[in-house]
């Protein structure tokens, strides 16, 4: 008798009204994998864009997308020592090849899960794991931001930007942010030492005028658009650009060399390690979780409606998804 | 009573024989610099670009350039406590904004001046100065090349490539390079593990066949071309693409997200401290200079001409240029 668990499911690219709740069977839990009650996950960018295609040929369709998990162990393979059931944890699924978190349960190795932070509800928790890895990653694991540093973050009243602040600052960096002059408050209150309004200034001029032209040590680009060509304008010598949205559009870099900048090229990996170390930062209270909106697994659909309309509609942070699973009322 | 000495001079940008040998005046010694008697320089190919005018709004006419010198120290200013005359000394000019090093003599701070590897020729130690601490910032300070890695550098036998290759091997790693069919041996005898010919194959098919798909940690741009476009299909996870050759065109780069590709943009930076560390290498035979051909201070012009030709008439390494001046009979 095959148990089976709500899940939504993806049968074909297209728009956010594609998700089908249904009945699937529960994944069965390798020798060095964990299965988890999900009672948390969240929605990013990246899940939208697999949603309506961009990654097709690494999604095989009927799927179960999602990159975030947070909930309890129900079950352990035998090679697992460093969990057990009962143990409350959170992390972000494989990146493709694998099933993913918009599920009652989720079945991971675990070398990619973590502990939950001990202060943080699971709604709380899921709205981190991809983007806090990412922003790790980023800032810590690749612009190696020094104390002392001035960062430039696009986008800071989004889902990676509002992290990304707040683990700058954790860094000892002075922050700049671009944002729409209603989040400024909002990004002031996570630590910006700048916001600059993008639709009335431009963020060059902005930024040479204040650093009397030395420029920012690092831009972090969560945004796209123009923000790869034009960053080494903005640039101090030995400058770093660590850039998350991917551009099919040929970029024009002469301004790269005479900076002597760096250019890293960020498509997330995940690993316990990152999550460890970003629980310090949670469990001391210097990150703090934002969530803008929350809704259950079967409004998935209406949720990434929500944050593909993103700012426009006042958005904040993270979109969260509530999982009431059969097995969570157990917990 | 103005001292004077010769030097070539560049009245107006354009071809190899615009160089004039004029009587100029010795330039004065400030508080911390130090003035040489130049034995050696060399040429750059940042020398002919400026030359036919790349760099016109950094240079003004008429100018002395060059940006090796290998020397003895005639003057010290008054704040000057590391060097002594009469010091062997080797350094880069500060490149743009002073006079270059195509003269009798030359004045810089002290700061960019290193002592003079004691097993090599004035000769020999001018080839390195740029090329050298060029190659030291791409490989050691930006690329950060890691033991047991493998690298991929195009250009081989030129005069930064036959450096890198030497480099590459102390910092322990495995070689690859790309150069013409003739120069094989001369790579493999400078380390090379791997020596593609890029005119009879794909450098792209190369790696990826020997490597089984893993592809290379570093690949290090000496040459130009579609090279930075097609870098992310021959880079492993994580890779770095360390770039000399300034490109106008703008660059496709998307494959670079999915493979958490890093591109380090590298002009020159000139300090002490890399020559010293260069110096170590020197000293212990673990790198080699390679000089290709060598012309007096009065046919520079031809010096020229020869490097740009390049490895058309099967130039390998460097072109240096000997300064037999006045003052140079008395070291």
């Amino acid at each position: 008798m095959t148990q089976t668990m709500k899940a939504a499911v993806l049968p074909q690219f297209g728009g956010a009204d594609m998700f089908e709740i249904r009945d699937v069977p529960v994944p069965a839990v390798g020798p060095r994998e964990a299965r988890v009650r999900v009672h948390a996950t969240s929605i990013n960018p990246l899940d939208y864009k697999i949603r309506r295609g961009d990654y097709f040929d690494h999604v095989p369709l009927p799927a179960i997308i999602g990159h975030d998990v947070s909930g309890v162990i129900e079950e352990i393979g035998g090679d697992v020592m460093e969990f057990a059931v009962g143990d409350e944890v959170y992390y972000t699924p494989q990146i493709f090849g694998t099933q993913g978190s918009y599920a009652e349960k989720h079945v991971a190795n675990v070398d990619l899960i973590a502990r939950k932070p001990k202060n943080l509800s699971h709604e709380e928790a899921a709205s981190l794991t991809l983007v806090g890895g990412t922003v790790w990653e980023a800032l810590v694991t690749r612009a190696q931001i020094q104390v002392g540093e001035t960062v430039l973050i696009h986008g800071g009243a989004g889902g990676v930007g509002s992290i990304a602040i707040q683990i700058a600052k954790a860094m000892g960096a002075r922050v700049f942010t671009t944002a729409s002059r209603r989040d400024h408050d909002f990004v002031s209150g996570l630590g910006a030492d700048l916001a600059i309004d993008y639709r009335a200034e431009d963020h060059v001029e902005v930024v040479n005028r204040v650093t009397d032209d030395v420029g920012v040590d690092v831009v972090f680009d969560t945004v796209g658009g123009d923000i790869l060509t034009r960053s080494p304008h903005v640039l101090a010598q030995m400058g770093r650009i660590v850039t998350l949205v991917d551009i099919p559009q040929p970029q024009n870099l002469i301004e790269a060399w005479g900076r002597n900048a760096s250019y890293h090229f960020v498509f997330t990996r995940q690993n316990r390690g990152k999550l460890d170390a970003l629980t310090n930062l949670l469990e001391r209270n210097q990150v703090k979780p934002i969530i803008g909106a929350t809704f259950p697994l079967e409004r998935v659909g209406e949720a990434h409606a929500y944050l593909e309309a993103g700012s426009a509609n006042g958005l904040r942070g993270k979109v969260v998804i509530t999982v009431k699973g059969r097995g969570n009322q157990a917990s």
